[in-house]
């Protein structure tokens, strides 16, 4: 059986576990290509329940320890789906929040704001390049599954993401809040948003957003003790989706 | 040069990097015992400046590579700071709020709670075994440091840590926020605390809390989609702190 270690430029990718494997099939069934099970384990009543839907739907399913071994899944993973990497658009309609990341660098952080995201009701993300992969196995993992709730599309920078909002909505006038330490930041308790037609804008983990975005966007600021340096992305990008959300 | 791997159980641990090492020497000056550094290597000034401060302190620095070797140190780590953990205890007054985590099993998260708490102005964090490592090396990296500024005490369990808060405290009536799934739940938005003297409760990653935190403590839910089983615990406990800071 042909089968490959995973690479950022394949077209397809894998989810680890039968919890990851049993979203993508509830969200997104036919980017499916086939399924690992480890070989000569007992399945228990979820396992079971999720090999009888692949089954339903055709899904090839075989026994094999190697998919296991070269993606080095944990003795717990059981079962392994290899799935197309979609090709999602955002949506850019103005009822529609949107989260930009600028350079995100850590796979954790990606899933767990995506996890977030769909935790607070964010179904658009915008990564701008270079940064992690959104479908690397890792960042899958740490997701908990929320990726395949998501549209997610890149760009090689901040300026074609603005392109593309006023390319795809042109009479939209989007709300840009970049999350960064600037003279002119509001703190977060004090913004509240007009409308859902914002995006909330987070840099990369060591360097943060670059200077020209407390002008060219409206910066906010979480307020936090003088004795950290910063809140970590994910907890950062988690809190303003939390405020925004509630407003 | 005697050297040990960290082991949970020894009275000493280790800073890994010259920032974290820092944190521990502006905290914590005399908790460390010596200080190791990568033979051959370019002082640039941050670590120039640490190694002064170091001396003044006549704190014993040794160039060594075995240090880095054993604990696993990352390329860029130029310097590990070998400490005695501290034996703190929590503060009880009326004005001080704390944080309760039963039963955290991810170093990561652990850090990352503590980085949000000192940010928010938590100072004190009751651990509820078993439980992951306070000062794992791995849990100090991913406080960033901030886990030398926090008292930080275990109990064996959660009955043991109220019997503490009264022992310490008679007169005081702490309320007692868990965070949990539950029908008589509020949800957060819903929730101002009276004054201070109040504990945010948080369970373990996988299990959460035990049901009867429902009844014996006062629950609160984050509201969230049901397109996800859970927020990540860093996340959920980073923004009970971020609400309950700002009321």
């Amino acid at each position: 059986m042909k089968f490959s270690r995973y690479k950022r430029d394949m077209p397809f990718s894998y989810a680890l576990g039968a919890t990851l494997s049993y979203e993508l099939l509830k969200t997104n069934p036919n980017l499916i290509r086939r399924v690992f099970l480890r070989p000569n384990i007992k399945h228990g009543d979820d396992l079971a329940k999720i090999i009888n839907q692949l089954k339903a739907q055709n899904i090839d399913i075989s026994e094999s320890n190697k998919a296991f071994n070269v993606l080095g899944a944990k003795e717990n993973c059981l079962l392994i789906a290899e799935f197309d990497k979609p090709t999602s658009t955002l949506s850019y309609d103005t009822t529609t929040p949107q989260i930009a990341l600028v350079n995100p660098s850590d796979t954790g952080n990606l899933g767990t704001i995506m996890r977030s995201a769909v935790a607070f009701g964010y179904q658009n993300i915008a990564i701008i390049t270079p940064a992690v992969d959104a479908y690397d196995p890792k960042t899958i993992r740490a997701s908990m599954g929320a990726v395949f709730h998501l549209n997610i599309q890149t760009f090689p920078s901040f300026d074609d993401y603005l392109e593309s909002c006023t390319k795809n909505n042109p009479t939209s006038s989007r709300t840009l809040y970049s999350f960064m330490l600037a003279k002119t930041a509001h703190t977060l308790p004090q913004v509240t948003p007009q409308n859902k037609n914002y995006t909330l804008i987070f840099g990369n983990e060591a360097s943060g957003l670059p200077a020209d975005f407390a002008t060219k966007t409206q910066p906010v600021f979480i307020p936090q003790s003088e004795n950290v340096d910063s809140l970590n992305l994910s907890v950062a990008a988690s809190i303003a989706m939390y405020h925004f959300c509630q407003r």
